[in-house]
């Protein structure tokens, strides 16, 4: 089963066509798999123009897509990757029935925590699997994806694994050019990725700034450090926990791990979180998911992130400033 | 001794005449009291038009005043009223030697933590009394004070007190109709204003806010309620530290001050704390009197203000945003 090359091509179906849904999308699609993307407002254009990736690994593209404006009209897809915010997650009631109503496993590729479990409670039955993205790329105009940076995959069942598709799907992936991995635990992938996004994400915004101008103090870098250990903290008392994972005492994250991150962020360019740039574009944050599910789960666990808290009601106070709820 | 009536009029001097040492200075001035104000760039505009406070308890306005451009001009006095910003406090390894060689005590009018220590530092044998201002009042134009809210001033000793002085000091406010009072630890009057100040003043400023908006959500009530626990720990925990004051256990700070700050403030009007002035203004903000040396202070009695810190250096990076060091 693990070896993918002579079993029947996989059927993709993208939902959300932005930033992460865009790359990966135009990246298999380019490399003669068989996408199909659901799309929305950019329909008419797609439909018109195609789609357009400009990537630091060379550009891309494809002037016809399989493009749809309905998920009903969609073919049964093996793999349904669901690529929105999270901030669009109710509209997932909707499109996900008609989706996985043939079968198909669905790919969750979010930022965060608990979006899993929130999906769990509507379709009990679903074959998910999450995944991470690594990337810095966003949708700088209708159709049109700008890939600046990384872009690797990391991938973990959550339910009703379907054996060798993930791994499949890492095949298709790597023939396409994009670095990619099957992840062992993948509560603790999301726990790991926390540790950068809880800090850098929210404090871009709360302070107006980029990760450069946050590591360019000796105090800044310090408080980005004291956010990371609350993280990390949390993350193995979450870990520790029954239920976590299967490998969760392997999963544990050291506290060497922040200063990994920090080093690691100090050889970044400036870069703008995309927690930023909804924030610039007025759009809703994705709070609850990188902030209020992760401090929830800690407190379930015997776990206070005091620090993270106070980070997640000023981010709630700056986003009742420009979206009145 | 108490009975200031047959005493000898005090001395006032006035150092930082702005929204408190205008506001004191002038009203004890105008019941007829013998106040020197101490002026820097307003002396000229001053010693032209006097000055002038609007008061919602009545409108001043002094046209002479004895007013002075070097502190080597002025009398001998008994009382040193200093009234600057902590920012600022470096003026007075020059001002002060000049001013209380010839006798005379201090008092520290400024909100925070360490002011009176790092002055004994300097002058190890100063009468030393530090005060609170509970007021609304800021310079609006040259020798111009605006108070818009409350006004009364508690006073208490810290160091080599001259018996009955801050009572005789308290009968002339009370007779420039200045509500007043001498507290018994003064240490743990200044830890009870930074349950205040610490929210609201850094708060203000992180999420550019007043008073008001802060009040508006159940959340950001939650995250000054977090704060000011945070705060009453540490200030019980050095209060209880040895060397903190006379009536340290009486003087222990109940959880249940947090909700009647939180009341209170949510009758005040819509307000603008003074670093938030000091922030729209472009003037170095008090960051350490009010963050910096509580929390160090905080820890030395063993307890960690981990969400009072997280501000500290928010507000360290904003400053650096307008102030390049």
């Amino acid at each position: 089963m693990r070896n993918g090359l002579n079993m029947k091509q996989l059927k993709y179906a993208i939902v959300g066509v932005g930033g992460l849904g865009g790359y990966y999308g135009i990246k298999l699609a380019a490399a003669g798999k068989d996408v199909h993307f659901l799309l929305n407002s950019d329909y008419e254009w797609v439909n018109q123009n195609g789609l357009r990736l400009d990537s630091i690994d060379g550009n891309l593209h494809l002037p016809t897509v399989q493009s749809y404006k309905q998920a009903g009209e969609m073919p049964a897809c093996d793999v349904i990757m669901v690529c929105l915010k999270t901030t669009s997650n109710h509209l997932l009631a909707q499109i996900l029935p008609t989706l996985t109503a043939k079968g198909g496993s669905v790919v969750l590729v979010q930022n965060g925590m608990g979006m899993e479990e929130s999906l769990l409670e509507t379709f009990p039955d679903l074959s998910l699997a999450g995944a991470l993205a690594f990337i810095c790329s966003s949708k700088v105009g209708p159709g049109h994806i700008l890939h600046s940076d990384y872009g690797k995959l990391s991938l973990g069942w959550k339910q009703l694994p379907k054996p060798g598709l993930l791994e499949q799907v890492c095949n298709d992936l790597s023939t396409a050019g994009v670095s990619n991995e099957v992840v062992p635990d993948l509560m603790a992938a999301r726990w790991r990725k926390l540790v950068w996004n809880i800090p850098y994400n929210g404090m871009s915004v709360i302070l107006r700034t980029t990760t450069a101008e946050l590591m360019a103090h000796d105090f800044s870098r310090q408080m980005l450090r004291q956010l990371m250990l609350e993280v990390i903290h949390a993350a193995n008392a979450c870990l520790a926990a029954k239920g976590s994972g299967s490998s969760s005492s392997e999963s544990r994250i050291d506290p060497s791990f922040a200063d990994a991150m920090l080093a690691s962020t100090a050889r970044m360019k400036p870069y703008a979180p995309s927690m930023k740039l909804d924030y610039d574009h007025g759009r809703p944050m994705e709070i609850e998911a990188i902030y209020g599910n992760p401090i929830r789960l800690a407190q379930q666990a015997g776990y206070e992130m005091r620090q993270v808290a106070l980070m997640e009601n000023q981010l709630r106070l700056i986003q009742s400033q420009y979206i009145k709820s």
